[in-house]
């Protein structure tokens, strides 16, 4: 008799269900639930009340009803029996927050606070609290704080303390009214079981918290600002648990929502990307996994703790218990080719391929696939989004060199991609040469379903083979894996992740070797790569910060 | 009674006559023909003959059908009687020259050398000499010739020598046969005339040769090629004659061909961009020229001798008599707007601008200067082609830096532009840092008629004022002014070009004067843009050359 788990995977625009059979890791049902307030960064729902430059908020009863709408629909399109489906796992962006009562009702669903911008789910692309990271950046600096090293020197206006020193700093009644200020990741395992929890993942990559040090200390809240010294006692919890545990069992009223049974196990939440790792069979150090979508997101499990510099952090027991989990990260891979495409295309393409019934897209890769490497003479440096690893630096802003009344536009997308692989190639060399060694890359996300191209490059760039995940879903397979954790092997689960991995996770038969000769050619244009990298990106000519300050000055 | 002269003009794609009124420079009546042949760049006329890559030939008889078509034609079109035409001038592209008999007979008018490539016209744009240049340079360095400072240290492939050169080494045949080795310039007014003369400008700025020291010596030419060593004697004419002479008078047969009086006075040859110099009302030192079209051709006078690093070449008599005529280029400006428009406009702009009935350009020049200064955050090296001044180096290529995910076409294109005017900027201000002195702009050509946005950038940048020739035609024009004083003043016409300068030649009312708040903004952007032209213009990274040497062996 098979049984089941459930992943649901909390997107930016939607929520989307998996039912995995445990024994095989087949994906026998999936639906997706848009939600209905999307990202609200305008106004406010049903209201006038406008949003500032760099707001990204979301409503919380849309997690709510992605449970209610996917998983009857999985149960239903599959005919699997609720009785077989043994547990549930989630995963989230991260860090999305928000802040609730003490039974977890969210201030934005209180009459006296829905007018309220700050009551509200900030996204993970909330950007609005960069003064709040700069001030934390300054303090730890100041105070010779020793947990700045596990981030790559720098934490992110994106992360959970940014967003809570904004909430501070700019709605102190709100701060005060809220009596948790939580992961919605979390705030959801929190609504279905009914107790919460907080899961080591996002407490570890995005709330400075560590399993050997907890968080920051009282002191260095109290720099910050004098009502946040007791922040953690007061709004968050210190009981965090390791991704892979039981969160909980399912409540009457989850139960209701769902259609399965009441008691069903619940995992504790994780996160998109980390979620992924054990998706795409990487249970062990070694094999690089790399999220490749709009940005590529790599992940790394190591043995041993070591400083690299200019990741995005690392985390025990984050991604992998027993492991320390490192992250690092590109900001602009698949939105260089968007952009690309909306502004540098010209219409002779566009109608060519409108002709040939291609995607612009399609018809570039197969005209930049006829060029040999080097052949167009030209060499970029892939920062159109600033540099999130290694140089860590959101200042630094694209370079296009060797262009010439020659130059097509599949040289120049053919340059981007190659461009955005270097990266790559700069992020595993600083692992190895810190000591995460790096033998295998396993790729998931949506750009290697859609450029073969792309991987062959990256292949032939890093100098390593490259796997992809069978699985088109790898976050929600991931969390349906850690469903069936949570379960045990008692009532058809399993009893650990690497157990999962075993059986649920798969990779696709296809594998990207490294041509030994386009490898050769790559080595010559990676050295001048590396040269104009380091000449722009390591403060010989800091023309772009220039730039960027005369870009700013520019209209006053 | 109005007296009148024709100025014809022999551009790369057609011929074009202007029938002038000496009074007062009124261009009375304009025909233009188009080579029959055109350029010929893929093969031989009426043949399966194929030229090899590099190569551009054309017809000298499409020369004499400009004659024949266009001055009967403003006659016609002017009602002006052939008596008061009383002189005539040509100006020509150059270096483009051809091997002829004795009489002056073109070698590929000859059956028996017909089907051979060599015996054809060489245009200025035939680029494939280059290891003749190559070979003319190394040598002269190593021979320590002294003539190479006048060329700012190099001799271009479109050069007369290495046309020569390359005739001697692949077909010697043609080279034994032509009794003369001639400008297209000096070809066209032995037609006219009958008689053999060869200008100063062409000699000068083409031909190593100069006022004070003729041509290279016997042993310098021996050194390149045996052969070559009595090619001044054997092939050319040491009489060189200064632009602004009288070259003969119109033979019976060129009378029969352009309707006008035998015995009309004919001027000594010159050069489109030389000419057009005092037709742009500068006959006097510190007012550079600027002929802005594809290209920019700087052109200053001088009343001293110096050694301007990077310059293309300077040459005493050869602009206007009596003075040193200083030369300097861009090789890409406006074919860099024609590279963009049509590789990197998206299909929303070319839809907007076919909606509201605009030229691509024109929409592209409207949203740019919607842009202030420094506002795109973009810096651009103007190398698509090379940099021709200051830095002589063909193996530049160009670079585009700032771009991120907001970056629009618009703002490239402005970038662009942007670059072309810090690069006359540097070439100004080598000029006036090695005592050439310039403290007024005046532009001629198509790009100021069609992009004022241009043109207010470029007073910007540079920081000085810019007027614009009132005429459209500065060349032909220049051409009837050099006719006038051909005729001399005793026939109606002028005894000096400065006496036909102050009538005939005039300004547009309209000055560019720099905007001071922009100015400002600009000194910051250049001293951006100078740090990058000296880090990979003068040798601190070679990446674009070790680009273009990857490039050359990526298809091997």
């Amino acid at each position: 008799m098979s049984k089941y788990t459930i992943g649901v995977d909390f997107g930016t625009e939607s929520g989307r269900a998996v039912l995995v059979d445990v024994k095989n890791g087949r994906e026998v049902a999936t639906a997706v639930y848009p939600y209905s307030h999307g990202v609200m960064d305008e106004k406010l729902p049903d209201t006038e009340i406008r949003l500032e430059p760099d707001w990204a908020l979301q409503d919380p009863q849309d997690y709510v009803r992605v449970f209610q709408n996917t998983i009857p629909t999985v149960l239903k399109e599959s005919r699997v029996n609720p009785d077989d489906v043994i547990g549930i796992g989630i995963d989230f962006t991260a860090c999305t927050m928000l802040p609730t009562k003490a039974d977890g009702t969210p201030l934005c669903d209180l009459p006296e606070y829905r007018a309220h911008p700050h009551a509200w789910v900030k996204l993970w692309k909330h950007h609005a609290a960069q003064p709040e990271a700069d001030k934390i950046n300054e303090t730890a600096r100041a105070m010779n704080e020793g947990w700045l090293d596990r981030y790559g020197g720098k934490i992110s206006s994106e992360w959970f303390f940014s967003k809570v020193l904004q909430i501070l700093n700019e709605a102190p009644e709100i701060y005060s009214a809220a009596d948790r200020l939580i992961e919605a990741a979390d705030w959801v395992i929190w609504q279905l079981t009914g107790t919460e929890t907080r899961n080591s993942c996002t407490a570890g990559y995005k709330a400075i918290w560590s399993k050997r040090d907890g968080f920051p200390s009282t002191d260095y809240f109290a720099s910050l600002h004098p009502q946040l010294a007791t922040v953690i006692k007061d709004k968050l919890s210190t009981d965090i648990r390791p991704v892979g545990e039981r969160a909980g069992g399912l409540t009457e009223q989850a139960a209701q929502w769902t259609g399965l049974k009441p008691g069903t196990a619940v995992a504790i939440a994780n996160v998109d990307a980390h979620v992924a790792v054990p998706a795409a069979t990487v249970t062990e150090p070694g094999r690089m996994v790399m999220i490749m979508g709009t940005s590529i997101c790599h992940m790394v499990l190591g043995a041993e703790e070591h400083i690299v510099p200019g990741m995005c952090g690392y985390v025990e027991d984050g991604i992998i218990p027993g492991f320390f989990g490192y992250e690092a990260g590109q900001s602009c891979v698949g939105d260089h080719f968007a952009w690309f495409v909306e502004n540098c295309v010209p219409s002779a393409y566009e109608q060519e391929a409108k002709e040939r019934g291609l995607d612009i897209h399609q018809l570039l890769e197969e005209k930049a696939a006829q060029l040999k490497p080097g052949e167009s003479g030209l060499l970029a440096l892939d920062w159109w989004n600033g540099n999130r690893s290694v140089l860590v630096d959101v200042g630094l802003t694209g370079v296009l060199l060797g262009t010439t009344l020659a130059t097509k536009a599949e040289e120049i997308y053919r340059a981007l991609i190659e461009a955005t692989a270097y990266g790559t190639r700069i992020i595993v060399e600083t692992f190895q040469q810190n000591g995460v060694p790096i033998h295998e890359l396993v790729a998931c996300g949506g750009l290697p379903e859609k450029n073969k191209l792309l991987m062959q490059i990256y292949a032939d760039v890093i100098g390593l083979p490259i796997k992809v995940s069978a699985s088109r879903q790898t976050p929600a397979l991931g969390s349906a894996m850690f469903g069936a954790v949570a379960a045990g092997k008692g009532l058809g689960g399993y009893d650990s992740i690497y157990d999962a991995a075993k059986v649920m996770a798969h990779l696709k038969d296809e594998t990207y070797i490294p041509n030994p000769e386009d490898q050769g050619m790559y080595e010559k244009l990676y050295a001048e790569y590396v040269i104009l990298h380091d000449y722009f990106g390591r403060g010989a000519n800091d023309v772009m910060k220039r730039l960027k300050n005369i870009k700013a000055n520019a209209r006053k």
